[in-house]
């Protein structure tokens, strides 16, 4: 590491010492799968939380902690877990210092998500394959940003560097859609997404609470979304989304009433069982409008988001301290996913779950609502946000595999704020590989590319794909 | 395949390519567990929900989409996923063109039950050792019908092909008995067992509403139930069921109010808490009857039954779209075992989870109570349902062994409507010994004959068969 | 085993037959981890259930009945399991009858915690490696007894035996503490630690009971409290302890409230929404007190102790039939730890859960109440209680580690009143080699000294060193 290297294209492809090109390959069965089928995949991220107008701009960051660290909650997270001040975290410590406190902590991360993501980042990104530790740290923070300086790679730079073909960006409803439109006419496939939390009036935000003063009834609200989601569909969008925080339940509410508890709510006087009917009626009606346009709806489900308000002061709404919430409610979403089958009105559905206790819950109960001629009307998705890490996702492919079909997985997505995140996709594509090699190892899986390779192809990058083409 | 085969007795010794003979036995102690001392034990298969009568009659298929796909909810869940339109898996076309379909979607469950399940029946049942397919659908077809037509192989054949020594049916209060009895006398015993979810009055079948019309007061409904269990008892019945589905709940409740409710009852008019008391007293009345007889009280627990009224429509009350409920109210089951063990009314217990997140739990709940002179007064049951396939079988066994007595498990059920599925017997005689194997290959479990080899004759055959003595 | 053996300070080391040298290590990293780095490092159990009286005394068992046997409700739950009747396992029947019928039943616990706690006890502290079983039973009995008789060791040079450096008894408040201060003077150190559960009102004994006979008023209580707390704080107390049993809730209650409450508590008339909101303004009145002082609060989250009557008369309130209760309603969790951080009253925290269900979320959790300077705040304890064996300690720190910070974990406890069960320092120390090992071999982790040394340090003795310093 004393020499400074230029990052070269197929700098992924030359991974030594750790992780080396073996990493979680531990079998010839996944390392023939990973490298001859899976590894030169394109990436299709279908949801993640980049911001449409920093691609479009190709902004440059201007050192690693700016690219690596200032924004991402999940560091943030392991560093207060290991007692550094929030000063040095989120405050307003220099970047270079906030980056030597995060290689304090490095080495505490061991069995952590945080440790094999940010190896595998500092190889593939910066060609380093060293153990960020506090040692090492000030020469890896001159290495990175000498790198950063000299590449000027911007944010659509490393889209491309990645193979990213489709990204879909998660938006509010009031944000801008011309960023998307300007990037997807002139380079890769930018999407929006509609994350359609505050059009449920439920972790409302700002912009939109302002957007509808005005509004007098639920129906002219409602006009209100199908004004947005017109626009978002306009712009080519395919998903929405939307959380179903712990303590979630669906009710049957009728129109009537449903208006009336609108009135109340413009009115601030609206009571905890009248919230959960709004939500209700809400979540219904969005739902027959995605399907409408042949959407795919995305539930995560099963969030805290109420915990620390100290650090919801300190570090605003998604400040990585959120921790997973009890089962979710099977019956509601059940009575849910049913009163809509019965009108026809039931969108194409992806779930996640942040409580892993629930996937065999959720992966059977894609097998419980079906449509004739689509593979996967309901469908298990990956494992998500504090799950994304190998154990876990072995245990998530092996109750989705056991508990409906993997045929039917939608495949990867970083649901991530970086650009340098999509390492997440090799990540998962080398445990993939891996978990289907370790069963051919056993003689549990034929050793049968006829059936392996098309699986893989879907599973990589295809099942993605189809969620994005135009119905 | 290009030749036609005659199924041999002993083909099930000769598996090759895929799955060939270390099929799931990753060790040599597990090749040597399993063929020296698993395979070979008889089968005493305590719960399924084969036909009496059809066994009785031997009653013979027609051809294989008969005998294996069309009363399959499994398959045709699995066909549902893979977006197959419902007529061509439930309607009315031909079995050949279900057949044909199911090909088609087969190579997706990979991971799933149904695959490892299909490869073995197929090997097992016809000697066919290729991945149904696309390709092959039409020559399978053809030489599993051809077989089929040779080998004049009934329902009770088929049993005898298994080496089945003990069958109990699952039946409903008003079966005729008489075909189990014809069979025990003539062949191998065939008992029935008793499912008292519709004396409960919850998920009610029409037939017992219509039998129960005229009856005015709890006390006469009691005498009638109890006539009906003395039917049963006399047939050599030992072992009863009920779902507790999601939602249960116990209460106590005075004979008085439940007198009362059942009034309420008979005339439409009972409240949901009211349903929950009626049951309570009803379930803890049908307790203490098993118990007077000795009989042995199966707990299905955890299923959600009311998901898609769609389906239940098209496919009535099984047609494979139930989905887990959440975990089980532990409260509810110990107040239930509780206030039973005060009056010395407590049957010996099986406990059955679809949640597999609920395994420790009720493995635990194992060892809170307890008989004199009675090992496994609550037991653990085999991995139910949706959770029958190797992953979620060892996590079974693990928790089971780990929380409670690996030597109290009755065994392994087919829980199935088909005579092919006893190959799922060995399906789960080979996990057995590959579990034991692995952990004396880890030096976990001593390499003892004298330990291993009573234990694995009683987890086979031998504690299944004490669940069937008269006492 | 024919000839008599002497045991030898060393006999740890010279592990034959089952369980041998390798036994839990699968990998040379593993081994070389553990028998350089883990092996020889003292113990710091800092907490379990002996009693410091008879550690102060140095007390003799007479018999291994007496020392292994006869007071451990893991072994009489087993027992009752396999059908042995009551009076053979706490009933009036000789201690020798007693390890007789223990025999029978000891190879029945193959994938039981029992089976691999017991050999190591009987390998480590008899040089026995044998399988108990009815045939060597009277053997072995005599062969202990010897040993026991001629090496004349007591409570205290047990402690020494196992190279324990420092020991939290669980003690209720009226407990006397010169025990502690006695031995901590003249031996290793000894050290109470509160178990607070009869402070809040719930699961009472009796000596608080009378205790608190003529308090008058919530004010007077806490000054009794905080008159016990001050006690213990003298004799270098440095952890609580709390049982939130299956079905805690935390209800925010203002003083005033609570007061009346007390007042109806001590009248007998408290309803149960009053005895929540009174534990829940105790807990709270409590948890700020354990933070003056620095302490660190263990919570025992999950457990069912009201079971079986029968067995709770027959056996004590510890008697071993105690099972797991469902999740913990993460809200309240959330709800107390917010509202007690937002006025600076957030003690250190350890959780412990019985559902492993719960391990994801706990762990979890973790990383939503943080504070600077401190590392780990709130800390996933170890897999406790059922939970302690080798299948469930492996799915523990995975999830610990990939939910929440590995370097965080305090380390393991037995939990045990047995001086025999400090083999289960051991058995974690193995396990936790074996965990790192694996991950080493398959290139998940890096095999590098520098990082592994100091956490596996700090995982064995370090972290829980740490929780006993004064502040």
């Amino acid at each position: 590491m004393s020499n400074q290297k230029k990052v070269k294209q197929n700098s992924k492809t030359k991974i030594r010492s750790f992780p080396d090109e073996h990493f979680l390959l531990h079998s010839q069965s996944a390392e023939r799968l990973y490298y001859e089928f899976a590894k030169d995949q394109p990436i299709i991220d279908y949801h993640n939380h980049l911001d449409a107008v920093g691609i479009a701009a190709n902004r440059r960051a201007e050192n690693i902690a700016e690219l690596w660290l200032l924004t991402d909650p999940y560091k943030h997270r392991a560093m207060r877990l290991a007692g550094v001040p929030e000063m040095l975290i989120t405050g307003k410590t220099s970047p270079k210092e906030k980056f030597l406190q995060w290689a304090t902590v490095f080495p505490k991360t061991i069995g952590n998500p945080l440790f094999h993501w940010s190896c595998l980042e500092l190889k593939y990104c910066f060609d380093i394959d060293e153990i960020l530790n506090v040692s090492n740290a000030e020469s890896i923070w001159q290495e990175c940003n000498n790198i950063i300086r000299n590449i000027r790679r911007g944010e659509l730079d490393w889209l491309r560097f990645w193979n990213v073909e489709s990204l879909c960006t998660s938006d509010e409803p009031l944000n801008s859609l011309a960023s998307h439109q300007f990037v997807s006419k002139n380079s890769l496939q930018l999407l929006p997404s509609l994350r359609g939390d505050s059009l449920l009036l439920t972790n409302i935000r700002n912009d939109w609470f302002d957007h509808i003063y005005s509004v007098r009834s639920l129906d002219d609200y409602c006009n209100i979304i199908v004004d947005r989601i017109d626009t978002f569909d306009n712009a080519g969008c395919r998903l929405a989304d939307h959380s179903l925080d712990n303590g979630f339940r669906f009710v049957s509410v009728k129109k009537e009433d449903a208006k009336q508890i609108f009135i109340q709510f413009k009115q601030g006087q609206m009571l905890p069982e009248e919230e959960t009917a709004l939500h209700s009626f809400l979540l219904r009606f969005l739902c027959n409008e995605y399907k409408k346009r042949h959407w795919t709806l995305q539930l995560h489900i099963g969030a805290v988001r109420q915990t620390s308000d100290r650090l919801r002061r300190l570090t605003g709404q998604t400040g990585g301290y959120a921790c997973m919430g009890n089962s979710v409610d099977i019956v509601s979403l059940c009575r849910l996913f049913n009163s809509l089958e019965g009108e026809n009105q039931l969108p194409n559905i992806i779930l996640y779950t942040l409580n892993p206790s629930d996937n065999a819950v959720l992966a059977t109960l894609c097998g419980s609502f079906t449509e004739d001629g689509i593979a996967g009307k309901i469908r298990f998705g990956p494992a998500w946000w504090y799950n994304d890490f190998d154990d876990a996702i072995r245990r998530h492919l092996t109750d989705l595999a056991g508990y409906s079909l993997l045929s039917n997985f939608p495949g990867m997505t970083t649901d991530s704020r970086s650009v340098l995140s999509f390492s997440r996709h090799d990540y998962f594509r080398r445990i993939l590989c891996n978990w289907l090699g370790e069963r051919i190892g056993h003689g549990e899986i034929p050793d049968n590319d006829e059936l392996l390779v098309p699986l893989l192809e879907s599973l990589c990058a295809g099942n993605a794909r189809s969620l994005l083409v135009s119905k």
